[in-house]
């Protein structure tokens, strides 16, 4: 005789190891932060959003910012041989900017990422870069594009279009939020982050926002981050500061180690700040101000790392002892990209084997007599071999936490290097494989 | 009312649901041959298998060849920096082996890849060595010892040991496919090789066996492979033959990217056959030969990919157009490597923006305005953008099958290469993620 209410039972343990397993679509990251942090505004800058409905319904998905006359502006983009039009359109309108007494604007969209999308991406970048222009009284050359989104589809630029004129008389100096909200995709959360700091005895301010969740899902997730500040720095100055603490931040956090079509990041500087001109990006005054810089884009490239599509572990990676700094940093992304190490972590597994593995395959000197492994402070390889005070039921009590961190020395000289990841998990293969079907 | 068979029905379902997801633990592969091939003796070697238990119980797991006297030997190994002990022992006994009238043994076991044991990795190298040497009655030096299994744990050589003076008198010439079985650790079928071919006017046979089903898993599931011809062939030759030949089947082929400390690749040659020996790779006599041994170790090398870790889909990727075979080759790896790439596979997403974005990110030069993709013989993409042919409708049909050809022109220049992979599934998480729970 068969127990209705066993039966019951049995269903409800089903189906909740099926939605263990995959998780549920829609679910915010464990690892995002318990709040969405307060901006400062940025002096000079005012931004907005509007819903084009490119893709999404009943969201925003467009996003308009506007920096003072005078400003100047820095930006890094992805290195990829297939980058998308507006990356192309960013990299020549960055080369040939100059303070000709105009505002500049930045515009971006989700749900399409005009990647792939042969000569109609670059005439949808222009119409966007032209009526965004027209909207804020400024010349093309002065637009900044990005879109985000699905690739290879034309990009219905007429939709965007025909939202820039209403959003551009709603720019505010605190819709920081809102914006970040905009250019959200498989995102689980709007990410931004806001800092203040001394040049001099001026008071200045950094806020930004940034999106992505894969370190690149060139369908949906590709990695935008827009900054700005007050600070009145020079754009040869800027750029320099941009790309150093870019090396950092967004260029030391991997989610799969792919590679986006898109990636870009822009650092504005609207000058109105109460310092002299600032023109050499080595100038001691900048001490405060580049600390500030690479915690924010820094906290911004974490948080990308903590919607990493399924994470459910974010993991900072060491590597110390290698030949050079470089040579360390290719020894941490090996760590952090490879399947092996970050299904251990999904497992809770503390398989330092699989470190011993990605510290060899990463084509760096590496003494495996001299390796050195540590989970925590926990030791956990040493001299080569397991280290004797090493217990493995220690290694998976803390593999239990949500934040972990592991570090190599790899015992071959000075080079020290810090990534940071997430691991990879059921959801991982639920978000990329099912998600067009 | 709750109906007991509407439960209990719902109940199956969501079961089968789950074990589609996470599939079951000792299935063989779906991608696995109809039966194990049939496998020639090979003149001059015997072989067989014995159970130690090392780790498993109740199935062999050593395995030993003996190459007679007069015979030549080649190898290849992994190049990581935390190679093994045995690796290193190969290494060292290759670059020293000269013909002293002694045969050859191979040695080889499965549960324990003596990897990263410290000073005691090359104790337990030495005993498997010298013991197997009084069985065969040779010097340690001419002993190739190779163990697969899990790392960092002191492998408990004196059950090995133990077995060989007695498995040393088993030995025989039909043994191929009872030694594979011996070798494998998460594999989930043997993998057996045999061709024919002439050199001259003598016909001349070569066979083999190999293990692996992740590229690597340093746990479980590193990669041998131990094959042999009674070819007349000298060493020098021996050896560039297997490394041209390895280049286009092992190391073309990835499940994860990632690289065992224990890979082990070799090629003993007995010279039994009736023709002049040779000593020159580039002899045209081997015209026959050459094809066969590329096809021979293609052979295993597509059966370790058949058997990768949860994989439910075989991929040829084929990438043409490319500056130099080289760079077509890291094209060819970025995309089978790319997580998103493999993903989509296993969804039977015909993705292919993922292959834009994998050729964008290898590195390599590439035209994105001339690039074609084809999934099979359906043009997707050409000249920068989708294929004004193609219809979403046929790459889904296509992407069903579990046999699947990718193909991309990156129009720069003659270069081109094949590699070969799997998709990347639920089930390489839960094998990866939960092995050791």
């Amino acid at each position: 005789m068969v127990d209705p209410d066993d039966l019951k039972r049995q269903l409800d343990e089903a189906r909740a190891a099926l939605e263990a397993i995959k998780g549920k679509p829609g679910d915010i990251s464990p690892l995002a932060p318990a709040s969405v942090p307060a901006v400062h505004p940025v002096p000079g800058v005012t931004l907005g959003a509007a819903a084009a409905e490119v893709k999404y319904r009943g969201r925003d998905d467009v996003m308009l910012i506007r920096l003072e006359a005078g400003s100047t502006l820095a930006g890094v983009f992805t290195r990829s041989a297939t980058r998308s039009a507006p990356v192309l359109w960013c990299e020549r309108a960055l080369a040939g900017l100059t303070d000709t007494g105009e505002a500049i604007g930045i515009v971006a969209n989700a749900g399409n990422s005009n990647a792939f999308t042969g000569s109609a991406g670059e005439t949808s970048t222009k119409a966007m870069a032209g009526h965004t222009a027209q909207a804020l009284g400024i010349t093309p050359e002065r637009v900044f594009v990005a879109s985000t989104g699905v690739i290879g589809e034309r990009l219905p630029h007429d939709k965007i279009t025909a939202v820039l004129p209403g959003l551009s008389t709603t720019l505010r100096p605190d819709a920081w939020q809102k914006a970040a909200g905009a250019i959200m995709t498989t995102d689980t959360y709007p990410k931004v982050a806001s800092a203040r700091c001394k040049i001099g005895n001026a008071s200045v301010t950094i806020s930004g926002m940034a999106k992505g969740s894969g370190m690149i899902a060139p369908d949906m997730a590709t990695m935008l981050a827009f900054t700005a500040t007050d600070a009145n720095i020079g754009q040869a100055a800027l750029q320099k500061l941009l790309e150093d603490s870019t090396a950092i931040s967004f260029n030391a956090v991997t989610v799969d180690g792919d590679t986006s079509t898109s990636d870009t990041l822009l650092l504005g500087a609207t000058r109105k700040a109460d310092h002299d001109l600032i023109t050499d990006a080595a100038d001691p005054c900048l001490y405060d101000f580049k600390a500030a810089l690479d915690g924010l884009l820094r906290d911004l490239a974490h948080q990308v790392v903590r919607d990493g599509e399924g994470a459910s572990k974010f993991i900072e990676i060491r590597v110390t002892g290698a030949e050079t700094d470089a040579a360390a940093k290719r020894i941490a992304l090996s760590i952090a990209n490879s399947p092996l190490v970050k299904t251990a972590f999904a497992g809770e597994d503390p398989n330092w084997g699989r470190i011993v593995m990605a510290v060899g395959k990463s084509g760096e000197k590496a003494d495996r007599d001299a390796l050195t492994i540590r989970f925590g402070d926990i030791l956990v390889a040493e001299k080569g071999w397991v280290a004797a005070s090493y217990r493995e039921e220690d290694g998976a009590a803390y593999m239990k936490a949500q934040n972990l961190t592991v570090t190599t020395d790899v015992g071959t000289g000075d080079g020290k290097a810090t990534v940071w990841t997430c691991d990879l998990t059921y959801a991982y293969v639920r978000i990329n494989a099912d998600y067009r079907s």
